[in-house]
């Protein structure tokens, strides 16, 4: 929640902790919920872990207003790369990609298709914190595409079907990374519209990488060449 | 089960379903399981559902015998690559880690001090069938320490506690990568006992990636080094 408040995320309302009140973090959190006009609510740790489904929960819990999920809330030209999960269906991977964008610098995660939700419980934990960090929006292909090609960009998909080692191609800002479903991958006429294709080397019997893996190997491949 | 069966691993039982006999890779299991002392036991998809836990089962669900997780199975000559888990807790990890390590022709994953269980059924669904591939072993700090010094490897531990950026050094086969507890990390003395700690870059505002993905990052650039 700090990690919100610092990004100009603050909840309608947080739940704290009567022991931890006085708490600096929690402290500066329920004043500026208060503040912004949101609520703060005194409450046990036993709600509180109600509250978010965990045996050990920090000492606030706090309700967010619902994201502007709009390619338009997206600035291209703030980031030099950009994260594309098309049809994921395991929260646990959105969260992790979440992570390893902020990670990499990313500006933000653009959800397209029929994506898990990454405002469950499990997206959210696994995003640490990068969920309020990174920019996030959510579009159909084609409304996708149709924004991608207005302004300046890289389409490059991860794909199983292709010779191009991903270490080949020299990146170009904005890089959008796109990453297909866990089973299926990228759909064939998707694949087609990507402005590069690559795969990365598989040494052994299995012929894919887990879906956050691989976007995690190839924004690090792309980061270390803007970074030279 | 067939990446099991490639790789010399048998069920001692095997279930199958009855419409699914006759399909050549059940039809290879189920005779392959019978002629090495096995049983094979004609049931029902109700059954395969209720035995594997999954609402979509495969057509067969076999029982294996318990895996020898001893140091000295492992033969270090074998692979240029070895994943090392310390106090890994996210069965999840662990079989994503497997399923990287099968990618990056690791010899496999050895488990240090108290892991999850790389054989329950979330680590095993993550490996993608590279629990059977890969080597496995685990055991405690002082053991491992004693069997790596024992002969070649470079003993490579990621941390936060470094200026060393993971693209500088040249790795050296068998290159051992170190990654620690997703909530602690590396214990200092662990830490302090690698050849080599190294850091990936981070652009954000998290200080770490999640563990698996870490591994995934560094194996891909020692792999890269080892390739050129």
């Amino acid at each position: 929640m700090s990690e919100a408040r610092e990004s100009g995320r603050l909840p309608t309302e947080i739940f704290f902790a009567e022991d931890s009140e006085n708490h600096p973090r929690a402290k500066a959190l329920i004043e500026a919920t208060e503040k912004s006009g949101g609520e703060a609510i005194r409450t046990t740790r036993a709600i509180l872990t109600k509250l978010s489904g965990k045996d050990n929960p920090q000492a606030v819990v706090g309700i967010y207003p619902e994201f502007d999920l709009s390619l338009e809330t997206l600035n291209r030209d703030s980031a030099p790369i950009w994260l594309v999960a098309q049809a994921l269906r395991d929260p646990g991977n959105l969260g992790t990609m979440l992570r390893t964008g902020d990670a990499v610098g990313a500006g933000g995660l653009i959800l397209v298709d029929d994506c898990a939700d990454p405002f469950s419980v499990e997206a959210v934990r696994a995003s640490m914190g990068a969920l309020f960090t990174l920019g996030i929006a959510a579009a159909p292909w084609p409304e996708f595409l149709a924004w991608l090609r207005a302004g300046k960009g890289q389409l490059v998909g991860t794909s199983l079907d292709t010779d191009l080692d991903y270490q080949e191609p020299r990146y170009e800002k904005p890089a959008f990374l796109l990453v297909g479903n866990e089973s299926a991958g990228l759909p064939a006429d998707y694949a087609a519209t990507c402005d590069l294709l690559v795969k990365m080397p598989m040494m052994g019997k299995a012929d894919s990488l887990n879906a956050a893996v691989a976007t995690a190997v190839m924004a690090y491949e792309v980061l270390n060449q803007f970074r030279r």
